[in-house]
């Protein structure tokens, strides 16, 4: 048995980041920007109106001074000419200011009569003036990789930046194996299960930017087997669910030899997600997850959405873990890292009493793992514990 | 002008939860389950066993005891008789229990010779025996409304639950107003910009569960923003972006007007967004957004997707808050609610220094907005406050 530590890293030798796609900018929220952006235009492209009021020369922003209005600058409709003291340009918020003027003098603050202005207040002690280039010039770079956020996609568009160059989403194909399995709104005979994994596992990894094929579900049969890895073919990872430990039933292990899989390791010193299998079939990673629901989703978690980050070039990294205080003392834990289900709410970490790996219920209500490293001493409450986000 | 929280509870008067339909579970990840559903069945619907091992009496486990394998009970393939003492099932993680049995032994624990196997270790307290309905018994519900995620869609798979219902998604509008405005890719004349905020807004709205639809740009023109509002028909809310503050061309006022808008209110006593207009239109909820994009982007975040999220049939309550320390001290604030976009990290928040309302590339950089109330006294860097994450 292997450490998680020992897992993850081996997991990460099995994959590479993968090629780049152009895509639309409205499409592009959530996938990966691949290559550095650069901005095709100075935001804003001239100096710009912060308010809506009257563009002069700051030497005339004096109480009593009136000037005369000589035309107007609208948003998308600049004021042509050069205006001189004694001059102002109504304008309005976001339009370009005219050639001299180097002050805005706010609406509130002039009484109008026809075509004059007269200034009554000059509390202001900033033009409200906007810079070209403010935000950001021409060149300036958005770094890569990073996801792309609402806030990343407004800023691409306004580099005018119509088509990104993103990772392409890892295609990830998901065999359940088990003969007690069938999918929802089958009938299940007495003996018989339903295949809950696929469907958790699917949303679970095409959050974190995968695409999903499922394939039917393989009895335990070794042609059953067969004919699912035969579908896989083209994915970039295939993810096999049950038949990972050492049952006489679980035949995952012999095809996949048969098939020419390149083991890296079998078993993990984890709780739950024991039974935990990986290497390389062919050009796509492969990952044995246990059948246990919550194993499932747990190794999930901890490991296959980091291969899903690395694939889209995010980086080699665990699960993000942070830091909250644990309400109630935990005994001295044994020598395989245990990812608790617990409940997070306002920074107090709660484990839930039931821990068994077969429990969705309980994972449903969870929205933590709280994470024991191996012999971790025993804690009482109050103290600082790590936990991954679910 | 009225305050952020008078001008939350007045939108939420303009909207209500949707009606529901029903989807695939496959399709479910990240709707919102509108009814409470029913588990069709006991999980497990057996007793099974939670290991690999022996299926015995309990009153055989003891060390030196030799038993007589008289079967084999896997996952999906039950063994069918009852077995009495001195009998053992050989049985697999997952498998139906025996009639008759009450413990398993794991194989670890015994030797196999032929068909007998004889205990070599009792140092087990439990029986490894998962009883019938110890996850979940038939008709158990899941409550409604709430989003479903990745472990509530696998805990309603093994339900048997293959559709749920859940609410419609809202379907939201935008009409960027502006004769400043071109989309990206275009070429923009000296007196234009990009429209950003669409693409921003687009993609924080899915993101909290609406269907987006990008209208054609208004020039600020009567006619071009009619046509806008007449292809918005339809939508449960309508967004405009820009023309809502007081220049004499920010012509949406006029028109929703003469379209009939029942206005709520207009201006909200915050910063940025002071400019945020809302009322009814028809059957639609109508919001106007400031075009400054910082502005946009967090007037989305406070107020659009809590609509939202009330159409959804999520209740009706403000962006969630958390708190973190400050890293800096901050001078008193003005009047308006002031929502500074800042950096959380290890539960210490550094707002920016620029807080120009038309910064992109500070809000791009930015993962929280710190709120300080109307009036907010001067701050403590280490003191604690509140922010919404982005």
């Amino acid at each position: 048995m292997i450490s998680v530590e020992q897992a993850l890293e081996q997991l990460f030798e099995l994959v590479e980041p993968l090629e780049s796609e152009a895509v639309a900018l409205a499409s592009a929220h959530g996938r990966t920007l691949a290559k550095p952006v650069s901005a095709r235009r100075d935001q804003p492209p001239f100096p710009a109106s912060a308010m809506d009021g009257y563009a002069i020369h700051k030497s005339d922003y004096q109480v009593g001074r009136t000037l005369k209005v000589i035309g107007e600058a609208a948003a998308g409709a600049r004021f042509e000419y050069k205006i001189f003291e004694g001059e102002a340009v109504r304008i309005f918020t976001g339009a370009p200011v005219p050639t001299g003027a180097d002050w805005i003098v706010i609406q509130e603050d002039i009484d109008a009569i026809g075509r004059q202005i007269t200034i009554r207040e000059t509390s202001e002690t900033k033009s409200y003036i906007r810079p070209a280039g403010a935000d950001f010039k021409t060149g300036q770079t958005l770094d890569a990789p990073q996801v792309l956020t609402p806030q990343l996609i407004a800023l691409l568009a306004s580099m005018n930046i119509a088509n990104v160059s993103v990772t392409r989403q890892p295609e990830v194909a998901i065999i359940s194996t088990g003969s007690e399995l069938v999918m929802p709104g089958e009938i299940p005979s007495d003996d018989q299960i339903i295949a809950s994994n696929t469907f958790g596992l699917k949303a679970m990894l095409q959050a974190s930017g995968a695409k999903v094929r499922v394939l039917p579900i393989a009895h335990d049969t070794a042609p059953a087997l067969r004919t699912a890895f035969a579908l896989a073919q083209g994915a970039d990872l295939i993810l096999t669910i049950g038949g990972a430990s050492v049952g006489d039933h679980d035949l995952v292990a012999g095809i996949t030899q048969e098939l020419g899989m390149q083991r890296s390791f079998y078993k993990v010193a984890m709780r739950p997600g024991k039974p935990l299998m990986a290497g390389k079939l062919g050009n796509a990673a492969m990952i044995g997850l246990p059948g246990n629901p919550v194993s499932a989703m747990v190794c999930g978690t901890i490991f296959v959405i980091p291969v899903v980050r690395a694939m889209l070039g995010l980086g080699m990294a665990p699960a993000p873990q942070r830091h909250a205080k644990l309400k109630t003392e935990m005994p001295i834990n044994g020598p395989r890292a245990h990812y608790m289900r617990a409940r997070i709410e306002d920074g107090i970490i709660t484990p839930f009493e039931r821990q068994d790996s077969a429990l969705l219920t309980v994972l449903a209500e969870a929205n933590a793992l709280l994470l024991r490293p191996p012999h971790d001493p025993a804690k009482q409450a109050g103290e600082d514990v790590a936990f991954v986000p679910l």
